[in-house]
């Protein structure tokens, strides 16, 4: 047994420890969160001329050079050995795993085979290009092959226990099982897929009203007043017009005005929902785990919380759809709003996933979760993708591509070797369908404050139950605190099924 | 004597020396010019709120602590003496020269010496804010005091057989000496303050109409296709605007439409000057010195060049006033290009340096560099500052402050410690006349190219006398080959006689 004094040294050795590895870890944060700003600088801001990119480039690489001296630190390895978690308090301890798991995989991982990939994937994203404006898969092929090899190896280097697909997947949502994966999108499939076929015998809405123009200056002025309505904080962030709406760097999201004013509205909300998360973390922690969003799937689900829940609910436009129709009268004049309602919620299977609706989207990400998982057991050839792919959009969706640049070439997620990423979509959708009917259940007066544009007491609930975590807790820590379980996909479906059986009268 | 073997081995060591040397030093320079950009998103992009500064102070101090890391490696120590500059080319001799003067000056001041500089001039400039704003002197003479202690120290240490504000000057105008500024700045005292005089009794042009409203679109849409016509590579830069007009990371100026819109075009002027200097540096050195303006002197050079000898110049409005006052119709409406070309060159000593005419701006400096020098060699007490300042503003402008903010706490520049850079913009101000008689000697067409707002043959001609060598040769040198002569005072003392004698008929 040890003595008193022998608790105490090791206590005060731990406690002196613990702040040093968390001042390293929160440097390299930093830096990572600059390389979000410049990031957002390169993309909104930044002329695209020759000399600027190849300032802008030479800039980047000095950085990232010294970004991953900082994560791979062996500094950071000494102390993650020598720290006595026991001695830790609970948010301590947690902030200790997430930097190690963090650490393991990127000391993990060979330097060379890092380049390896980096260097393939540059390639593969001008290939990739080519080969889908020219229908030519087989040019990609030999690519896609290659950055299925390197990401099975990467993964076999970081845990050489698990399942290729499982451990990339992990990289984006740490703690998540094919195991648990597989129920989700089973269930997903179960109720979709009907869904999906008795809708495509329902008489659809009028939606030529979405082709009407309205003039840009009353488009930015309506969607700066919906990110205010949602909570959006302008005194910490900026919302400004790039080619891909996206969030990146500190309180600063874009949207684009090119896919219609419906698009850029929906875009908006779903923005706003990246963004609050960011501003809510706790800023005393920022750059470590405690400050950082939980993972991909939690940030994708407060995006859809506000773009499906709020933006596409009959709940808000009921009381909000007089103001946007003031606004971009005449477009929208003489239209009611069930009529606007319906607009917004069609289920019309597309080729693309980017143009899919609520209903539709998951088929495409089941599809790819099912094709990425099978690339990376091996069960499926690259060769062969095509077929597969087509095959399995005739039985998910009822649509077949004519060509592989509608169909397995439509996405640049896997030119990087991005295996996994996918899935995040669809856990963000069930996430926020699971906190909406939990924060529903907690807050008795939200569908009327909706209604009345108040979002105050869902963005307090939000940042009470999501946001200041950061990754105190794991994932499904997170939901069962907020919601009383874990992530499951039940209130998901359920939303579904409600939703588009009462849309489409089925 | 040496065998052909040892030379030649010598020479291939010093060539693998000396690309490490260069590489370390670029990738200094690189993330020193990232802090350029970020800082540009601070002033002009950033959200000001609370939790957005926070994130962006953190982001700094980590990326400031890297870059201070890379500029003081002990390996670049070792590199720099054991390189034998006798094997190398004249440009790479160059290139280590000055890369040995920049790491001298920062490794020669002791880290916690400048940890005592960076927080006193933060709490220096709240200080001399509350100061200003309350015509408060003893409340900031403490904190001058102990800045001008600590600089005197840092002065010390860098070149112990130096004058001290000739160590400091140096920092922003490396090779410039007290005898040779002593010299220019008498020669504009003899030139300027009679010249001021004999104009206080001359009839002063009206200058009500620079009052008149411009609506602001117009004025950005004129500010934008006069950069364009200075030469300004939109390509690869941008113009915005910001509470003071300034250059910051590359290809980012900015300007303010807050001072009228006179002032926002030469604002425009001046800031594409400096802009088009930092498009030409040689991209193939970026970072380096070789691919980095010589000086302040010089940069400041280029922009009162556009400025001065552009904007404000006769020849120029000659031939482009009219599409000027036609996009500002009717503010201009009834003025000819005489009328205009006097208000433009109106001469009113003022209280406040940023306000100042061309030709009294210089009286400003001269005061600042005569007391800077003498609080520095101790021959002036900070405490007798206000009297002496007052007393110096009569001698050379005629007008004294009525109160301390109007006189010796109007500027920033010392609450950091930044003695020795005011004198920069006097030899800007004798650059630029300089550079513009070479040129003008040069290009016989150049006045009549200006009339026709055809800048490409006096742009070309400043590429290649003065952008594209960064800092292959010393000011002097670059001068001379420029020009024929090293800096001298007289181009500038006879252009301001000829102009200012001709426009008030002296």
């Amino acid at each position: 047994m040890k003595t008193k004094e022998e608790v105490v040294m090791k206590t005060e050795r731990t406690a002196k420890m613990y702040e040093e590895l968390v001042a390293l870890c929160a440097q390299a944060g930093e830096i990572g969160s600059l390389m979000g700003a410049i990031g957002w600088d390169q993309y909104v801001m930044m002329p695209q001329g020759a000399k600027a990119v190849e300032v802008r480039s030479r800039e980047n690489s000095a950085l990232s050079a010294l970004h991953h001296e900082l994560v791979t630190s062996p500094r950071i390895g000494e102390l993650l050995q020598h720290i006595d978690v026991a001695t830790l308090s609970g948010a301590e301890a947690a902030q200790v795993y997430e930097i190690q798991e963090v650490y393991k995989r990127v000391v993990g991982v060979p330097t060379e085979l890092v380049a390896q990939i980096t260097k393939l994937a540059t390639e593969a994203e001008m290939v990739w290009r080519k080969a889908r404006s020219s229908n030519d898969f087989a040019l990609f092929q030999p690519y896609l092959e290659q950055l299925v090899a390197f990401k099975r190896e990467e993964a076999r280097c970081i845990d050489p226990s698990s399942k290729p697909y499982e451990v990339l997947l992990q990289g984006y949502e740490p703690g998540m099982t094919l195991d648990k994966l597989d129920k989700i999108f089973a269930g997903v499939r179960s109720v979709c897929v009907p869904l999906i076929q008795e809708i495509a015998n329902r008489p659809k809405p009028d939606v030529s009203i979405l082709c009407k123009e309205v003039p840009m200056e009353l488009q930015v002025a309506y969607n700066k007043m919906l990110a205010v309505l949602l909570g959006y904080d302008f005194e910490n962030g900026r919302l400004d017009t790039s080619t891909h709406p996206m969030t990146c760097g500190y309180g600063r999201v874009t949207n684009r005005y090119t896919s219609g004013w419906l698009s850029a509205l929906l875009g908006t909300a779903h923005e706003v929902g990246h963004g609050n998360y960011e501003h809510n973390l706790p800023l005393e922690h920022y750059g470590t785990p405690l400050g950082t969003y939980r993972s991909l799937g939690v940030h994708e689900s407060q995006s859809l919380l506000m773009e499906r829940h709020i933006a596409k609910s009959y709940a808000f436009w009921q009381g909000n759809f007089r103001y946007l129709q003031a606004m971009y009268s005449p477009a929208l004049n003489g239209v009611t709003t069930e009529q606007f309602y319906q607009m917004v919620n069609l289920v019309e299977p597309e080729l693309i996933r980017v143009e899919a609706d609520e209903l539709t989207y998951t088929m495409h990400i089941v599809l790819r979760y099912e094709i990425e998982n099978a690339l990376m057991d091996g069960s499926l050839a690259v060769k062969d993708l095509p077929r597969v792919w087509n095959r399995k959009m005739k039985d998910l969706l009822g649509v077949v591509p004519p060509n592989d640049t509608l169909g397995c070439l439509q996405d640049i997620h896997w030119t990087d070797g991005s295996f996994g990423y996918f899935p995040t979509y669809t856990l963000g959708a069930v996430g926020a369908a699971q906190l909406f009917a939990g924060a529903k259940a907690q807050l008795p007066t939200l569908e009327r404050d909706l209604t009345h544009g108040d979002l105050s007491s869902l963005n307090n609930w939000l940042k009470d139950n999501v946001h200041q975590h950061g990754c105190r807790y794991s994932s499904d820590e997170l939901y069962r605190l907020a919601t009383g379980n874990e992530l499951t996909v039940e209130p998901y479906l359920a939303y579904l099924k409600e939703k588009f059986t009462n849309l489409y009268k089925l």
